[in-house]
């Protein structure tokens, strides 16, 4: 994928409404696009009661809002690639995705995230990249052989803990959620509350409110990575990316909208959101063009 | 309704996307709104061919959105107050808006009125206050005994030009539009194109591309009016309210949303920013009464 004719137009960062509701603009634009995120739609849609304040559809539980997403997607052609994006890399004139093992190119990126609740665990940020990780499929191969942690704040994480006891010595899972973990015999799954990552210039364990459980790898799999994790050098202010109204950032061709924008966190403000943000993705890109053929 | 009991907590000027969204999220949050604007929803979305990324209505009709939007808002017992606004007077701690010839007062203001397309007349805004009006129902007890010219820019401002005629001495209209006029025997329709609006301190007249229409009064009927005729002292950028990524402008208690508050002109994008708009009034409103309690 590593050539022009093979990079994106626009990668698309998130399934929720931000993300779709760019990615439909991004479609009637003509934009050849990369619409990355859960097939389930956003989790959190799903989940919520009924919404009143999404103009067109009154009244609306989650899961029929999250059935009018899908529909509208599928009535135009969009395909969600369901993968775990790493790193997005500023590469000056394209960005660079980590994709599991695999490397993707974009001559622009749209984050349409969601945002993190709660802080990070004391120690987290310190050891990112030695020995924490938010991306079991990307990092993985780092830990074979190795003793790893991973930390899932909803069901669908257990596939990622599935993926590592394959490469891992020892996995073992800490569901952050209730209800039924379903994961591999060689996963071990631990009912303790996480309380501070520990570490001496690398990772050596996790303190919980049971003890220390050693370990070489910790993967904290929450829905959202903080932006600055997500994309080396995107200014920031506390879990939010600084966007402008045009909802570009301080990256050029870099965009951002929903709730990593800021608040406040609605359905319908999202998905505005993302309709600017694919229409400036899709500005920028034209005034490239018109620059490389001036 | 000059006291407090009987002032409104958030006026919301524009029937369009904005309006409406902002509408449903006020009414969310319970608070007493007065919802301005025409009851044929906004003409505009009417009048747009299918509409594809309005996420969750896919392939829409105009007609089919503005019916989404109807039965939304009368699903939720949000009533229209099909009535043109003059100026809006910010007075310190609340607002004066004046509704025909009656003053109507809200502790804030929530603009969604739509953008004007095309520049003003030459003389247009120099004459404003001094013969030039927006609002014949506001103005028009001015010219009684005087000679009047309405630009009418839509079929609805017939009936400001029949309001008219009840007054003034003579009423001359100019449809803006193709197709029937339908207008009181009493006014005048003349075909001609507006050129400049003449006048010494005060109009006298109006140049078209077929000589001088002779009046004391010209009332220019566009859809939107500009927001710094509507708003005096209100922050502006061309044809669009200053606005922060929470809708504020610059005069607290007074937001703005949809095409009134930049490009895009896009629906989605105006109903986020209707219930962005809303949930910062209602803030606003929450910080007063905290401050007045305290």
């Amino acid at each position: 994928m590593n050539n022009e004719t093979s990079r994106y137009d626009i990668a698309i960062v998130g399934t929720g409404p931000a993300g779709l509701s760019a990615a439909i603009t991004a479609k009637v634009r003509n934009k050849k696009i990369l619409l990355l995120g859960s097939k389930n739609l956003s989790s959190k849609v799903e989940k919520a009661h009924a919404v009143n304040n999404y103009l067109g559809l009154p009244a609306v539980t989650g899961e029929n809002m999250a059935k009018a997403f899908g529909d509208h997607i599928d009535q135009m052609g969009i395909e969600i690639t369901d993968q775990k994006v790493g790193t997005i890399y500023s590469m000056g004139d394209f960005f660079s995705l980590q994709l599991g093992e695999e490397m993707v190119e974009a001559s622009s990126v749209i984050l349409a995230t969601g945002v993190v609740q709660g802080k990070p665990l004391p120690g987290e940020d310190e050891y990112v990249g030695k020995g924490v990780s938010y991306c079991a499929t990307c990092d993985g191969q780092f830990y074979r052989g190795k003793k790893t942690i991973v930390i899932g704040y909803s069901a669908k994480e257990e596939a990622e803990a599935d993926y590592l006891a394959e490469l891992a010595e020892e996995v073992v899972y800490i569901p952050m959620y209730a209800g039924d973990v379903n994961t591999d015999a060689r996963v071990k799954v631990v009912r303790e509350k996480p309380e501070e990552i520990l570490g001496e210039k690398k990772v050596t364990g996790l303190k919980t409110d049971n003890g220390v459980i050693p370990a070489d790898g910790i993967f904290v799999m929450r829905d959202a990575v903080a932006p600055s994790k997500l994309v080396p050098g995107l200014a920031t202010e506390g879990p939010h990316v600084v966007v402008d109204l045009q909802m570009k950032t301080n990256i050029p061709g870099c965009f951002a909208c929903g709730d990593i924008a800021g608040t406040p966190y609605q359905y319908i403000k999202a998905a505005g959101q993302g309709n600017v943000a694919a229409l400036s993705a899709a500005a920028y890109l034209d005034e490239k063009k018109r620059n490389a053929n001036a």
